[in-house]
């Protein structure tokens, strides 16, 4: 099933923590605005009402993670949702120690919040990666076993170049340790099978077609946890959150979840094509494991290549594409995650396709790329190699 | 101009920080999915598109609330913007002191934030109120005097009993002694004249018929503030919020400032007719001052009733009404804005109207009260008085 991207004539290979909602999102938000617009916390008809659509939501994602319904709740972001993890499961875990055990490729979230968990008692303990960008399982093992630490924490998979992450092994040993493992699926959940191996996970409904400002938290029933901050009664999220959004978000999911195993067959097809045809490119680097990676996500370097300016001349050509790691209006950072990897951080350019993203617009795209790459590299004076 | 309440056949009178959207929230929220879905921080078309839809919402924001649009964020709720502007002014002024000066019936969020920002080294300072609710004035600027005061926050007006506090005096005394002042407007703003009269405010687009899920901060350029938490590009909002509740936001405040004279003066007749026709229910107390006041909120208190049964026997008859100040699904906790106002506490009910409700229900609204307050009070055993 696929529906029209919304910007006309325009291919937006940039769905990856954003994507455009799915139209089942669009229709659920728009019953749960009517049926369930009042506070989930009042008494009357209305807030009960509301409450119900909520605990619905929480219920069909808790159904997709395998979790029970209480084990989920919803955030105000993605963000949200992993500094609270890593926060709330480090103040529960005090006398156990401070270290915060991370891979290098974690989300800036993960990675700040572990620094701040951590504060000046303990430290942040950062697993190396491999050159595809995965965390070494025996580095990650041993790094557990040592006193102290508070929690570790590592992705189910890299959104940055698609690369899945040892998460089994990892929590196995985390749990003979007695470590919890908090898991970022912000870019598997909806796109991949994420299975049993956290303790708290967080996942991103923006990432598979539902609303931003939302994010999901699901913590094991075995995981403690200590709300930081001023008191509150939500303290995942002070104030609440927007029922019709989080009804939406899980709608969306289960109707991913119902089409991924044709839709992802679909995109990974197309993925593996565009990294066949990207690697003919002159000095390139196709980054990422070629096969265990996410369905939907293609990353690639190019030497000799500013990555502001190659986002841009793709744009004019009619094509959304993403660059770097944290992107502001005005500037694009080298990829931490690039760096770890020991692969080239600039002229990078991450595609990551939506379920109605098809082949023509790959086709397209793939037809467009090389004289991009050409012009730009022509602007810096490089000769054609 | 009203539109229909969205539950058929019932009243909604709870619309005090949670109201229904305004119709032109809804196409609002609607166009701007479809243009600007996409995240603001991305260099392509369709993120810099939603990028000009949300500094649209800050420039629309910041007129109504004559400030700068540079100095208007969106956070993801309005108590996590009470928190944010509490503890976040608080760090930046630790040079100065620790203590925190609040009114005594601020919203349990700046109450939490003030302990919180206190900490160990300073105290929540609590100016008391008089039975109206008014914070004392003189009180609180002569608490502003001490030494070691970081911050003082004092509400615009109070929600639950609609009483105005005097802002402007404890302002001016504030900026005479260097002591930024918050101002919680989360019950003011589209509903009454909200002056320059503060250095950090706080408003709720889910009580003017905006989204939830979403909340306003302005900090006037003169204001520092320090970001506490892990580290963030976006210290107010970690991990950005969604640009069409922004913009719903945005759209419904300027809807409302357009007609508030018209709807604001209907509600102000309404909600003295209620006072007044309230009083004559034998022992109950009208509670609030009588004339500076919300034009839309209308409190009272009755001796020998449950709350809790007074808002189930409402709701039973079609009336969706406000009770407490801490409500969850099954407990109602007494307020502590009654309780500082030294009133009865328990068998409280707080209608608030909104721009849709007409004299129509709030008529049947009164007609049916004194029954309802007449049967609980029976079921309680109380003979009628």
């Amino acid at each position: 099933m696929t529906h029209p991207t919304p910007t006309d004539g325009r291919s937006h290979l940039d769905n990856g923590g954003r994507a455009p909602w799915h139209p089942l999102a669009r229709q659920a938000f728009l019953q749960a605005l009517d049926d369930g617009w009042a506070d989930p916390r009042r008494l009357h008809t209305e807030g009960r009402r509301a409450a119900a659509l909520l605990d619905g939501a929480r219920e069909a994602v808790a159904d997709v993670l395998g979790a029970r319904t209480e084990e989920v709740r919803f955030t105000p972001s993605h963000t949200a949702s992993l500094h609270a993890a890593v926060v709330q499961v480090a103040r529960a875990r005090r006398r156990h120690g401070h270290d915060v055990v991370v891979g290098a490729v974690e989300r800036a979230a993960v990675l700040h919040a572990a620094e701040h968990a951590a504060g000046p008692a303990g430290r942040r303990v950062t697993v190396a990666v491999d050159g595809y960008g995965r965390a070494d399982a025996d580095a990650f093992v041993e790094a557990l076993r040592h006193d102290g630490v508070a929690l570790a924490a590592l992705q189910h998979a890299n959104g940055e170049v698609g690369t899945t992450q040892p998460v089994e092994a990892v929590h196995e040993a985390a749990r003979a340790a007695g470590v919890p493992l908090v898991v970022d699926a912000g870019a598997s959940l909806g796109h991949a099978v994420v299975g049993p191996a956290w303790d708290v996970l967080a996942a991103d409904p923006a990432d598979w077609g539902g609303p931003a400002g939302i994010g999901v938290a699901a913590v094991r029933h075995r995981a403690r946890t200590v709300a930081d901050g001023p008191e509150d009664p939500e303290p995942w999220a002070p104030g609440g959150i927007s029922v019709p959004a989080a009804f939406a978000a899980a709608v969306a999911l289960q109707a991913v979840q119902a089409d991924r195993g044709d839709a992802d067959g679909r995109r990974r097809a197309l993925v593996d094509q565009v990294r066949a045809r990207v690697a003919q490119i002159p000095d390139v680097e196709v980054v990422g494991d070629p096969s265990d990676r996410l369905p939907h996500v293609a990353t690639f370097s190019f030497l000799y290549v500013d990555g502001e300016a190659l986002v841009s001349e793709l744009d004019r050509a009619g094509f959304a594409v993403g660059s770097g790691s944290a992107c502001t209006a005005s500037t694009l950072e080298p990829s931490h995650v690039l760096a770890a990897m020991g692969v080239l951080t600039h002229g990078n350019v991450r595609i990551a396709l939506d379920r109605s993203t098809d082949a023509a617009d790959v086709e397209r795209f793939l037809d467009v790329l090389p004289g991009a790459v050409a012009r730009v590299r022509d602007m810096l004076g490089v000769q054609g190699l």
